[in-house]
């Protein structure tokens, strides 16, 4: 299968076989990784721009190695500092950046639909690297990478996804694409941070953290933003932890032998996840950050590289 | 005619012959913008760092696209977090990097007079990339390199600077290249924003901007830093603009059908440029930002390419 | 003699053909800075990353530009505005980055051991730039550069170290290095600056400025922390100038002719350095500077290069 997109905005647009196309090239690039010289000329003379309105060092730099061992000349934007500060509207700065003539710009920003309006104003390629609560699909891309490596299918399995649901572009972006792959997904969480129409997106609910892991193949726990108890969301950290927390003990009991944990970083160790399930056997959290280089490659390559039929 | 400086430091000390080798340094690379593989390889191996003591992430990024477009190795270095946080003076700095050898230094600075010192005291090529309100030669090649492709000539253009033209360093170094090339240029704005005796620059001055827009070529607005009201120039940005902002209506009644509408931004919609305006089709406003990595890749160039002369 | 080690992180646990080792290969690669293209090949396909947890520009700097002159690929990760800010602990963070395959990370944190426990961690080689009060390789062997090029040998060299020297890493590093090399080390400073088993070390103790100075090859004067007055240690700047500042005056009486006047920057001038002393001709700090970007060059060559056999 081709790729004829200009950009990549959500998964939820996608079709499970461009899904399969994104996924199949960044496996094919995965095994730069273990060269000895990690360098492809394939995106040589292209130009990536990261347009970062949000805190995400690890994102960026993931993005940054991605480009880099393609050979892109990448170019960090951060809004900290910069005439975004002076008051300048959000697209009036990605059409200065445009103007620049970048092949592709990668942006996150705190608004939902802030990548789909570039697209439509912008001549270059966008990536989006999260938008509010909406999506972010590179982060789904490299979870179902690593769920595909490690399960040698999706067709079948059952996923459970666990916690702040509701505030989650995480959670959106991986419920649209597991679930376009034949995938059963679960979503876990207290009342409060799940989601009111959740079940229209073909998932199942469930408030209780024994039940909804109980023989799926893949927990996918959320991080729990600080910011959700100051709203008044849940009681407290402590709380939260003790219904919702997954340790190993809770594991042992109710999951299955061969599930794997997922998380998309950073963990906050003790509140959701103890650390003997972070690092344990089950978890494939390090995993999932490996194969965010990879799939990041993967869509800067279709998006900007040779013969892609991008926009034509 | 071949460029024997060591620095670009101000337009004001550049003859006119010297502004166009500039120019057509620049106009030579613009090209590069539309190739596939945007990548030459003139100035690989050369060392390029951007020392910005001011937030400018739009001029910087625009120096940083030029450098790597040309294969150079550019190096952000930015004050916030830096030793000069720790007290260390500005000079003190500047040696340090020139200590690293690299070949050109490209200087933001809050103080008139910062990339003189430097450009006396270090070896390495200089370029001023505004220095208080003294100049920012790079932004008045960019806005003369996008007259001349709109206009194909200099010689007997008339141009309004219209704003705060006290406070504005690229009006000053458009005013010197715009004299030195043959333009009429009127400066107009409320008193408190004309510099007193920018007569003697060889500009008119007007106090009303219906007056200093008829039946010139090109119009250049500046952007109105909020500043100036706390500081008490101007009552209010509300008041401001009833004056001195360019709406599509005043445009229609007193300029010609053919005026060039620039901005060297970022522009305060509503305040300086009504939207229509900003974003008409008498706006060049985009065309100068894709001008200026070409004008900054024409100097760099110069500064630091093969057989330039420069220091010899 | 060949180099076997993962990382680069005290001085005080190589021995001194290793110091030797590391000294050579930085003095080869010295000349680099001087050539037209300052660019070998050695280290394409190669990641380095700078994990910088305090600020430090000038050192960052000095090991990106190395990195880029080699060819590697450099990626900046701040910890300003990244995941540590959301609880991610550093070992977490660092993690993360090293599962992006990385093949050297430096590291910069304020906690002594930062360094050790990344690399017994992570299995790419680290680079410590410095941890805590602890050491500060890097600067160490750039200062011992520095002084074998001025003075030929190290072997009955002496040398005072001045003033903070209970908190600074570079003098704990330089004296691990200067007392393995075969240099006899004063340290002297007010009784509050000089960490109480010193002595240990195989240094002598000075408490007056002019008794230290007297008759050694080197002064190395330390940069006074101001936040040391405020912590009681020191009463005023302008008391500990009187006192421990190295003017020409008492450069003239004390020391010898051919001192060379060290100083790892940035310098308070007025305070532990007059301005007559650091741009005499006495020292040598521009040329410590230089001399950083050779030993960065020299230590990532040796960690991340071709046949090092690292690891093996």
């Amino acid at each position: 299968m081709g790729w004829t997109r200009k950009d990549l905005l959500t998964i939820a647009e996608l079709d499970a076989a461009e899904i399969v196309t994104l996924l199949d090239t960044a496996a094919s690039l995965q095994e730069i990784a273990g060269r000895d010289i990690k360098k492809v000329p394939a995106l040589r003379g292209k130009t990536v721009v990261n347009l970062f309105y949000e805190n995400s060092t690890r994102t960026r730099t993931s993005f940054e190695i991605a480009g880099k061992w393609l050979s892109a000349d990448v170019v960090n934007f951060s809004v900290l500092g910069s005439s975004a500060e002076k008051g300048e509207s959000f697209i009036d700065t990605a059409k200065n950046i445009a103007a620049m003539s970048p092949d592709v710009v990668v942006v996150r920003h705190s608004s939902a639909g802030a990548a789909t309006l570039l697209a439509r104003e912008l001549p270059c390629a966008i990536v989006n690297a999260g938008d509010g609560a909406h999506e972010h699909p590179t982060q789904a891309l490299l979870d179902l990478l690593t769920i595909r490596e490690h399960k040698d299918r999706f067709e079948g399995l059952s996923v459970a996804i666990v916690g702040d649901v509701a505030h989650s572009r995480v959670a959106r972006s991986n419920i649209h694409g597991m679930r376009k792959l034949g995938m059963s997904v679960t979503v876990a969480g207290p009342p409060t941070l799940i989601p009111p129409f959740v079940g229209e997106l073909g998932v199942k609910v469930s408030h209780r953290l024994e039940e909804a892991i109980r023989d799926v193949d893949v927990i996918m726990m959320l991080r729990l933003q600080q910011e959700r108890m100051v709203g008044g969301l849940i009681p407290s950290l402590r709380e939260y932890s003790r219904y919702w927390g997954l340790t190993l003990d809770r594991l042992r009991s109710h999951a299955r032998e061969d599930v794997l944990i997922m998380h998309p970083g950073p963990v906050n160790r003790g509140v959701e996840l103890s650390p003997e399930v972070a690092d344990g056997p089950y978890s494939v959290i390090l995993d999932q950050v490996a194969k965010g280089v990879a799939v990041r490659m993967g869509v800067l390559l279709l998006l900007a590289g040779p013969r892609t039929g991008k926009g034509a």
